[in-house]
Parts: C-alpha cells; sequence; structure tokens
C-alpha cells in the first residue's frame, strides 16, 4: 500500500508541473477545443488508475460501481448546473450532434405533421436535411445569402409545427443567438458550440442537445436534455438506438455508452462548478469576448466578419484588412505558440475559439500579438 | 526544449513503475476489457501531450495533421494484422455493436427482400429484433432452447436471403462459433468479442463489425469493415449517420469521430502488431484457454456450462458444483486481486474473459486459486 501512494503521489507532481511550463500552448481550436489543465491531469490519472481500483479507466465495466457512481455524476452535474427542473431527463449518447440532427425528427416530428427550422449556418442546413429524410421541414428564417454572417431575427413562429429547431452558436461564422425566441411550439436546440457558457432559462427548450467536444468534454460523448412530456409523440418505429427513451430509462446505459469520453465530461462540469457555474463562465467568457473584439474592433489592420450585435461570445472571426500580410502575422503567431486559430475554409482569416476552458491570459497573449503587428505595420 | 524533454521523461519512468508493483489486479472484465499496460500508458502519456503538441489529444482538433495520421494508422494497422484486400473498406464509427444492429439492415436489406440471422445469443438477438423494425427476417437457426449453451450448426442457409448474420463468439454464455458456416449469401459477423484474437479468412465475410470495448481498445469506438461491392443497394433512404458510404469516403471523419477511443484501438492494434499479430495472439489465446479450460475439467469442484467443442478463447463460463462454496471461493478470488469473475445473470456463476491483453500469468493466478481452493476443501 505505501509504496502504491508513493508512485501515485510522483505521478501527480509530475504532471502537475506540466503547466507551469515555459512552452505553454494558447489552445484556440474550435472544436475538439480546449480542455482545463488539472481536468486533462485528472483524466490521465484515470488512464492508468481509477478511483483507487488498480485498474484504468479505459479497461474496467462500464457497471462498476465507481463507474456508474461517475455518469451518475456527469449527468447530476448537468442538473446542478443548469438548474433542470424533474420535467427534464438528461443522457449522454454518442454520435455527436450530427446523430442528433437523426434523432430529434424520430422523436419529435410526427408523419403527417411538419418541423420549422431556423436556418443560420451549415450545421443548422444539415440538422434540416436529416429531418427532411424523415418528413416535412419548413425552413422559417436564413441567412444563408448572406453567408450566415447574421443570426435570422424576427420570424413568425408557425403554431402548428411539431417543433422549431435552432442553433444557439455557429461555430464556423462566430455568430451567436442572444436571445432565444418565444415559441408557440416545443423549442429544440443545437447548442454544441455554446453550452454552459453563459446563463439561460431552460424551461424555454423542448431538447437540447450538445456534442461534447467544443464546451464540455473531449469527443465522444454527446449531451441532450428533454423534455419528458414530447416523448413517445411521434408514433414512428425507429431503432431503439436512436429512440431517447431507453436511453434514459437505462441511466444512459442502454448500451456500453463512450466510457472515458462520459468520464472527463464530467470532470470538466465539476471544474466549471468549483469556479463559479455557468453566472462566473458567463463573466469570465464575456470579459474575453470584450478584449478581443476591442481589439478588432481598434486595431485597422484587422476586421470581424459578422453582425456586430451577433458576434459569438465563444468564437470570434476575423480577417486582416490587406491579406498581404498573412504570413507576417501567422509567423507571429506561432512565434507566440498561438494554436488552431485558422479560420474555416467557407469563411477564411481566423477564428478565435475562446471557450470555458481558455483562461484570459490566452486571449491576452492574441491580443498582444495583433498590436505588435500594427505596430511592425507601422 | 530541455526542461520539456526532462519532464516528459520523469512522466514517463514514473507511470513505467506502475506496471510492476506488487499489487497487480487481475482484470478478467468480460468488458470493457483488459489493455495492455504500456499501451495505457501511452494513453495517458497522450492525454496530457499528444505528439509532442504541447496539448492533450483530449482537447486538439482531429482535423490536426497530427490526429490525422493516427486515426489513418488506425485503419490502416486493421488492414494489416487482417489482410484486408482493396475490396474492403474499413472505419471507425461510435454506437456500438447496437448500434451496427440497426445500420446492417439500413444498408444490406433491401425493402422487398429478407435477412437471415443465426441466433446465438442475447445480442444476436437483439440484432435480429433491429432488423426486424426495418424489413423481414428469418431466424433459420438457434439454441435459445438451452440457454444459448451452444452454437448453433448444420443448418441450410438460404440462398434468396440478402444477407446472413451471425455472432462469432457469445460473450455471455461463452461459447464461440469455431468455424464459420459457407455462405452463398453475403456473410455479416458481429466481431466485437474476439476480433483479432485468432487467424480467419476475412474473405469469407461481406460486412464485419466490433464494438472495440472487448479485445481491440476502449469503449467508444465501433469498427466496421465492409465489402464495398455490398454498399448503395438496399435502395433505403436512411439518416446519414447510419450510412457506412460516407463514412468511409470521409475516412471515419464524416463528423468527429471518438478522438481518443480511436487512438487507444490504435495504440493497442500496434502493440498486438509488435508482439506476432493475430497468429501469435491466437498461439497465447489457446495456451491461456487450454490452462483455464484444463483446470475446470480437473477440478471437481466446478464444472463448464456449455458445450465442450463451443467454448470460447475469450470467455470461459463455468460455475461451482456445490454452490453453497461460492463466499468461500470468493474470498479468494479478492485476495488474490483477481477481479470481473462474477459470470453474468442469465448464467451464474463466473466468467473469465481472458481477452488478448490479458497475460498468461494472470490466469495462472486464477488456476492456482483454483488448486488451492480444491484443496482447502479436501
Amino acid at each position: 500500500m505505501p509504496q502504491w501512494v508513493v508512485v501515485q503521489y510522483g505521478f501527480r507532481v509530475t504532471l502537475g508541473q506540466f503547466q507551469f511550463m515555459p512552452m505553454k500552448v494558447h489552445n484556440f481550436s474550435a472544436g475538439p477545443g480546449i480542455l482545463p489543465a488539472e481536468v486533462l491531469q485528472q483524466a490521465a490519472e484515470a488512464a492508468i488508475n481509477f478511483k483507487g481500483m488498480g485498474l484504468s479507466l479505459l479497461e474496467i465495466s462500464h457497471r462498476s460501481k465507481e463507474y456508474v457512481a461517475a455518469i451518475d455524476e456527469a449527468m447530476d452535474v448537468v442538473r446542478r448546473l443548469l438548474h433542470l427542473s424533474d420535467d427534464y431527463a438528461v443522457v449522454y449518447l454518442q454520435g455527436g450532434a450530427s446523430l442528433q440532427f437523426s434523432m430529434v425528427p424520430f422523436n419529435l416530428l410526427r408523419p403527417e405533421g411538419y418541423a420549422a427550422y431556423v436556418n443560420s449556418g451549415v450545421w443548422a442546413t444539415k440538422a434540416t436535411q436529416e429531418a427532411e429524410k424523415l418528413g416535412k421541414t419548413k425552413v422559417i428564417a436564413s441567412s444563408k445569402d448572406a453567408n450566415f454572417s447574421y443570426v435570422p431575427k424576427g420570424y413568425d413562429i408557425p403554431s402548428d409545427a411539431d417543433y422549431l429547431h435552432i442553433t444557439s452558436n455557429n461555430t464556423i461564422y462566430g455568430t451567436q443567438m442572444k436571445d432565444f425566441p418565444q415559441s408557440p411550439v416545443p423549442l429544440v436546440c443545437d447548442m454544441s458550440s455554446d453550452i454552459f457558457s453563459r446563463v439561460f432559462d431552460p424551461n424555454q427548450f423542448g431538447l437540447i442537445y450538445a456534442g461534447a467536444q467544443k464546451n464540455m468534454g473531449p469527443a465522444g460523448a454527446t449531451l441532450a436534455i428533454i423534455r419528458k412530456d414530447l416523448l413517445g409523440k411521434s408514433g414512428r418505429n425507429m431503432p431503439t438506438m436512436l429512440n431517447y427513451a431507453p436511453h434514459i430509462e437505462n441511466g444512459s446505459m442502454y448500451n456500453t455508452p463512450s466510457v472515458f469520453s462520459v468520464y472527463v465530461c464530467m470532470l470538466t462540469l465539476q471544474w466549471l462548478e468549483r469556479n463559479g457555474g455557468v453566472p462566473a463562465a458567463e463573466t469570465r467568457n464575456r470579459a474575453k469576448a470584450d478584449l478581443l473584439y476591442n481589439e478588432i474592433d481598434r486595431n485597422g489592420l484587422f476586421k470581424g466578419t459578422c453582425a456586430t450585435e451577433d458576434r459569438s461570445d465563444m468564437n470570434a472571426t476575423f480577417v486582416l484588412t490587406d491579406e498581404s500580410h498573412a504570413a507576417d502575422f501567422e509567423k507571429m503567431l506561432k512565434d507566440a505558440n498561438i494554436s488552431g486559430l485558422k479560420g474555416h475554409r467557407s469563411v477564411g482569416g481566423y477564428r478565435a475559439s475562446i471557450y470555458n476552458a481558455m483562461p484570459i491570459e490566452s486571449v491576452q497573449v492574441l491580443v498582444d500579438v495583433m498590436k505588435t503587428f500594427e505596430k511592425q505595420r507601422g
């Protein structure tokens, strides 16, 4: 026993040194995105010895009492952070938002009904296309004509639709829905890239889903939050794996879950809870976004790519006013250990993803590079 | 740079000591199951610093060149180990075998056709039930009447079926199909619990799938091997995520893959390749199974639960001849740090899962306990 403890302690200390090393990389990746350093340490430890079992989390039964406690806590911490009532079920699934694009209509779209979609980006378009494979859809608003550089507003929501589908944050374009529509029909939201980043009232929603890998954990886990009274009404025959009900009934263990990914989600959300929960995250995220957008607006060498009022606090997109300086700017980014800033090919330029785990210090490093670049260009 | 190297070295050494520690747990879990100690070390390192990027594998883009190289290798090592021809595509998916139960009929079962199924256990039954949601099935053989204690044989395979579905190894019951049927129609096989454990001719199969978590990696990744000419013929409208084609066309990255799980599969399969590939694994697995089954047969306090000729080399199921001694035996197992030996509730008794990564030394520990138990019982 003592020998065990000593080795574990050494392991932790060694890993602990890592985050203070001078070579720190500033991770602006759009997703999978940055996770807290302490979570990564806990994850690495679990990959060697989970909960003192002497076995790795990668090789233990998902039915072990240690893991059942972890996945239960992964669902509970979601409830606590979002203040969910008992009207809602929380489940971890697989397949990412892409599989949710089909699960949502299988569960909520009646064969004789139709679903309303707001088209605010490529992912919203894909969600619509998958629903169209199963039934009727109506796109009630779109910003496609402007390359999705703004969030559609002021549309009428039909009261006879089976649901209204929206995307809260459009990672590619850097736009974010600041106010959610008052919907007469169940509101379904893809929150993959901004869940847990700001305070909202969950009772506005019928169903929320999110691929974990942008703001709440690693790839391989998908979160769904479902108002229970909406289930069982589509009347569809569907694959059991695409039916929310058995996943809910079995506590996210209808089949073997994505064990490690769900555990790292739990660690990440517990980290968020220790650090003030969603309200504090929102304050930090606003400060990071303000710091960066103020520089984009002030610095004449850069300009933002989307409507100011719709700018995302998670993904800031911008371009150089003179693209011929791109190589110089990118060398400076590289020298400053700034990683993952390349914009999506459909927008170009740069995209700084500043998810919950991104410290403001890293945003400051980027802003400093932008300022230095301006001085050098003089 | 030097500081970096020193820390990394310290990390590796510290982790390295782990596997030689006296408290070693013998992991007989049925799945998720045992993984090689060196793979767990590599996985833990990648969770801190992947490929020297200074970032965790849990927080980097799946489109980064470092990860694209890893997932490509994860597919390539499958090709090398199984000697797959170019007629076959290899993909990593999500959702486990349970989602394959639906993907198979979506892709291969014509609305006007039917599929043949061999019912050799609970998972085979579930596979059939999911296919029945989409079309017609015919169960051409079953061992359900004997609680699946043997593998059905000697059945006729209809030549007009769209495919024949079999399960190569039945984890719960400890049975294994020793010879695969000569099928006039495409042979589809759930190999979740014995893929890479023994040599077979892949050209016998139309489609092979496997949840990774039993013999090739952690939970969260699913392998599919598909003869390409079989695709595109079911004529079905299906969710894009359930269509093999886009996953194949996009190199397992139609959407964000289960990044970490696929990487650990790659590590596990590279470990297998370094250790002689599938032929050497088969030799080791046979030796482990012989050691254990010989003791089960020799020791009067135990008896096997399934037909001798169908006994699995992956999961050995057995019971006490006198159940009243269970508490004593289980205390001895615990004292020997033997974990995960409890049998599935539908069979009872004990199940020793002795997957590829299980060293024969751990099997010997179990056999020694069985011998000691016999001596103590006199």
